[in-house]
């Protein structure tokens, strides 16, 4: 397989992928982060580095993100948002911290792709990426590539399209944007 | 703006952007991968993160990958690799890191944008992601998103693509993938 | 309380703390250390500070050394060790990743403050050191400090011990140790 | 070596280390944190590990403290104050950032051991940890101990003596503190 064959069959899955995913559920997301005093994300490998990078760049808009265990991490109240990301639902430690937010009476939103798995319980919204998880789906996206990637691709595309909403609908300067910034590096 | 649009304008530009990524250089990187030893990894903030994404995949196909900075890192050596991503190929740490790895003969893969950069002394190799910069070349994708999101964004569907052609290439059946990966979380 | 009284009240709670650790559970570990294939560590918070400070000495000693969660992280396997901090040894990510390192036939040792507790089921090796729990023990050491700060300060200086008595055993030469250590920094 | 003459040693080398640190630089270093917006900290490897600890207690009592390098980082003004650990002061990360926060303003303390570095220009308080360095000094505590682990033990004590000391003299209620503590692990 060359580049070209290997990047375009990557992007037409995550677009295939993107496509698939409710508008309305984004919607719903954006409210729920503008209402939030504190955004907090969790998740495990590949799928946290990319809530990191949806952490990082919204952090640039104006916004309090966290991701859990980070060294310097505040309490979570009932003013707060948990964004978890677990394709399956069914990862020990998202699932943990799930429901000890819950307890704190935080709103959680799980971006995943089986719909019918343990987080149910604890999410008030659930975004769902459409794609092949074990128990396969009829509308689910297959895939060329390893394990999830193609969850974790679409996951940061996905945070990146909030990120690019946000900045319209809040009409925020892009030029501006490095005085949240590290300006250490 | 809408989901759709936005999640379409962003593919639009990432697909666009690898499309000027010259094929022959990431030929050239799967054989340096495939040679080194070790492959190390150098960048900050979210292209750091992409990179990171990037060790994590090639380290379930089998190869030696790690982080500069990781809490175990060993060291460096002539036949080890070290893949800097710097758009600018100005950053202070990545600069400071090729040049040591360049003092003890390790093999260096800059992957930027800028082609004129303090970083060309110490590359064997670049590969060039034609996105904006503050110097612009008339090849350049321009983009709606802020800051250098389409720069992180095409890293790391770059390493992916690059993960997916040494599947085929030395025909890694995906099903046993797992035994290299953490079996803990 | 001036700087020579803090630093003073704390070494002296560090030493008696210490002093009450079984030398005899020092020594299992260190036979477990040398003969096992990979070390992992688990734990949260500074406690995870400690064990990663220990996993990266260690790893100078030549010792495979890993931290559970860190961007490349082989399978644990029969022949691995693995090493929990946890003062309460309650704390839900330390479990649940012993309890699946247990089903891998791992060995585990817990260091913890509190013997009864519920990693007591999973751990080959306890090894207490005698700080202030919620459910106080008669040999206890009190502490003047917030939160657990003496179990993470005799943390760490158990692990450092245990570096030098290894060095010591194995008759490494200390001039030799950075051949281990990261180069690049 | 059994572990108590290990421990003992180890102990020894940081109380007469910690007896030769200036209480005056101390009393220094706790103004200058208590007038900062926000606190910053700098190093790598193990002295990295003790500056996170320090940074999470701190953040314990109410202060802002962010590592360099961390998810969401902001920027630094001249109102801020950038902690730099380097025994040698000569760490290129460390300068490299230490430079730039300059620029801006910020407040620099840089502790160390050699008080004759590249690092002195930068930093407005020096605080010596009198450890064995390669240029030594009469006064110098040398250690059994591998590598610089005799100054990343004591650095650790010494923040948490800082952190001791700021208890007493703003009359915080130890019970108090979990408020600004991480609740979701």
């Amino acid at each position: 397989m060359n580049f070209q064959t290997a990047e375009r069959n990557i992007i037409q899955e995550i677009s295939q992928t993107l496509d698939g995913v409710s508008p309305d559920s984004i919607n719903q997301l954006i409210e729920k982060i503008e209402h939030a005093d504190k955004v907090f994300f969790v998740g495990v490998g590949r799928v946290l580095l990319s809530l990191e990078a949806i952490a990082k760049r919204l952090a640039h808009l104006g916004i309090k993100t966290y991701v859990v265990g980070q060294i310097t991490e505040p309490a979570i109240t009932s003013n707060d948002l948990l964004i978890v990301g677990s394709g399956s639902g069914e990862s020990m430690f998202p699932l943990g911290i799930a429901r000890k937010a819950k307890s704190f009476n935080a709103s959680i939103v799980h971006i995943g792709s089986n719909p019918e798995s343990t987080m149910r319980q604890y999410a008030d919204l659930f975004i769902r990426i459409p794609v092949q998880t074990k128990l396969s789906q009829p509308d689910e996206v297959t895939s060329l590539q390893p394990m999830t990637s193609l969850f974790e691709q679409s996951l940061l595309l996905l945070g990146d399209s909030v990120a690019l909403m946000l900045i319209e609908k809040q009409n925020i300067d892009m030029h501006n944007l490095w005085q949240f910034h590290a300006n250490l590096e």
